[in-house]
């Protein structure tokens, strides 16, 4: 049996990239094979499921998270399937010299109507922190920074990973999709595509294939393959000699539960959104925190520059206590004594470059990857692009109608708008 | 004993920085460390030491090479030191299809008086090879293409590897520059800029530098360090979390001794040069000849695309018979029988990117690397800026005079003009 289409991960790239090309190419068989024994298990569920539909500094993720999210706004409001998503806005804490380096960004969106620019006064009325570390020589050690000011965006919030997978995974099975799970990619199978039965078949000057993967449960062949493995993705292109520029980091959440009343109204905070809860804030530091609503927990994050680069994702306990505890109790005095609840880990591919998913085609096979921190949030246009490449598209139709080049995200001669809204 | 410079790897990229850097600051102590028993033991030596000023499709490409070779010939022709520079030229046969591709590029070239574009015609009085191919069905099997047009490089050539190497080895030993060979490097050690003796040192939120290396000798420490590791440099980086977007290739040059007189008018073919010898040569197939006019040998080679990306870099002889020798002989047929005579291989660093070195700082760390297949005709001007990056300087000065910013190869934020004249 061989599949038309055989996609490697049933993360929200995979998912939505197998989504799309069965909307457009009903009755094609699509296989989508996944380590893990149900969709988005891995980095999509390990994840924060933030989004943010504008506020990045790439006018390409702009696009691409624009239409994603309008995309998820439309299945939940006018669908009618729950997403999970809150609203509870996006909250961007800046030093001065930070908000600089943003500003003109920042104020375009600002006349766009999408994001509000906050000073500190204005800040200090809405959330109760520390704002000013003049003279405090621990804070300076930790290398905190003052807050001067907040961006605000509306547009953003989290959704529930779990719910927007299933959501994908039952209108794929609805559409003749089909799963296979608990099922580990050793590697992608290349050919000639002329096969003349001599050794060492291909030859350097044949033209390949993809034309299958090697799983420890077998072999599957295809006609086309997408490989949408997140943080593993390089461990099978490495051995094609084909470059994803994107490599994998362990990123880690602790949740905490609010003990004390204080801590209780940092997380409802009725000052910002409708759902009365914190938005998600990032911390001059880097360091997130989500206010999860329905679990009552605080979560926290930050993405370590220095953490190697390995496809090690045991969360480990001592991270919190030596990299987060100390930073965000100095902001937020009333997490005293915070401790974990629980924690978990994941992979994140990142693009050094400039911070913009990786999306390409050879031969065959499609390559959609890199980018997570921010995946979930672009990831249905991510998946409309890697199906229109499936189909040798040169442009791929975004949620709205936008059209985009299907090129726009390959590496070769790669020269896109550089993401500064790193968190 | 701290050094002001400790310097990783004295392939070209190493020497050239180290050169520099003693240049404008005598008195500083250096050292440069080597897992091999020599300077230039690597991919330098390996390499086919060939170089071109001005074949390029990106600017600034031509304006490193540029630079370098200026330097290189100066120092054969002006300073009296033998680098065995032989001005061979490069010859670049195309097919129509190719030639289209860089023909904007070509033109212009011609139009400075650094490059001659020569049709088919003019080719076929001035080399005995297979043109056309029309009706061939072995070679469409092939995949060989026509040969339409050759664009020929005037400032082109090779020289000896061996002596550029020894030329900055001696300069450096003369301005006191100390080497420490058959050291491997385990790891780049990462300190906290200001050490606070807690546990798991440095924090995420701690400023790093890099205060030294661990050897197979023991640890060495320096105020300044320069990755020059060539293909080995992700390996020293991933475990810091810092991406050099390059990763290397198994790259192989096997040697053939003419034995009989077509073979030699092939190899002293007095139509293009005054060294009466082949130019370098490259087939539209992207295998490159090279006629060694001391050995008396003609070195073949091939940068197989599909190759994985790994640090394996013993040679096979069947890739020679598999994959050079069957193309080669459909273009020259009067090389038909001819046998490896002798035959190794190195580790090429490739960025897909676009195809240009990369070169950037941080904290006091400057990385070095990329672009292998033209390392060498670079390398002088790569030494220039990371020894400007090591010294914390905005701009560099190439030989010339020409200033280039030193954030000019840097990762973060990468938009190069890629390059298409990858042989």
């Amino acid at each position: 049996m061989e599949a038309d289409l055989l996609v490697v991960g049933a993360g929200i790239f995979g998912l939505a990239t197998a989504y799309h090309y069965l909307r457009e190419n009903p009755g094609k068989s699509v296989l989508i094979v996944d380590r893990m024994g149900d969709v988005g298990q891995g980095a999509t569920a390990k994840s924060a499921a933030a989004f943010r539909a504008n506020l990045f500094t790439s006018q390409t993720n702009r696009l691409l998270a624009g239409s994603s999210v309008d995309f998820f706004l439309h299945v939940q409001e006018k669908e009618g399937h729950d997403l999970g998503i809150m609203k509870v806005g996006y909250l961007v804490l800046r030093s001065r010299e930070q908000f600089e380096r943003v500003s003109e960004v920042a104020k375009m969106l600002e006349k766009m109507g999408t994001v509000r620019i906050y000073r500190r006064e204005e800040l200090m009325e809405k959330l109760k922190m520390n704002y000013d570390f003049s003279g405090d020589e621990e804070a300076e050690l930790l290398n905190i920074m003052n807050v001067d000011y907040g961006i605000f965006g509306f547009k953003c919030g989290y959704m529930d990973a779990d719910k927007l997978a299933y959501y994908y995974r039952d209108r794929i099975r609805e559409m003749g999709g089909d799963f296979q799970f608990n099922t580990k990619v050793e590697r992608v199978i290349v050919e000639p595509e002329v096969k003349l039965g001599i050794p060492r078949e291909p030859r350097a000057w044949q033209k390949v294939k993809f034309s299958g993967i090697e799983t420890n449960k077998g072999v599957l062949k295809a006609k086309n393959l997408v490989l949408a493995a997140g943080g593993w993705s390089h461990l099978l292109l490495d051995p094609l000699g084909i470059d994803c520029i994107s490599k994998p980091k362990k990123r880690q959440i602790f949740t905490v539960r609010p003990r004390t009343e204080e801590q209780r109204a940092l997380l409802y905070n009725p000052n910002f959104n409708e759902e009365g809860v914190l938005p998600f804030t990032i911390l001059p530091t880097e360091h997130y925190i989500r206010a999860d609503k329905r679990d009552g927990t605080l979560w926290f994050a930050l993405s370590d520059e220095m953490r190697p680069y390995s496809t090690d994702d045991e969360p480990e306990e001592s991270f919190y206590y030596d990299n987060i505890y100390p930073i965000v109790v100095k902001y937020f005095p009333q997490l005293e004594g915070a401790r974990v609840d629980n924690m978990w880990a994941g992979l994140y591919m990142i693009n050094s470059v400039d911070h913009n998913p990786v999306v390409f085609r050879r031969a065959n096979m499609v390559v959609a990857t890199g980018d997570s921190g921010s995946g979930i949030m672009k990831g249905d246009a991510i998946g409309r692009i890697s199906a229109a490449l499936v189909q040798g598209k040169k442009e791929a139709e975004l949620f709205g109608g936008e059209k985009i080049p299907t090129d726009r995200l390959e590496v070769v001669g790669r020269s896109l708008e550089p993401e500064n809204f790193v968190f």
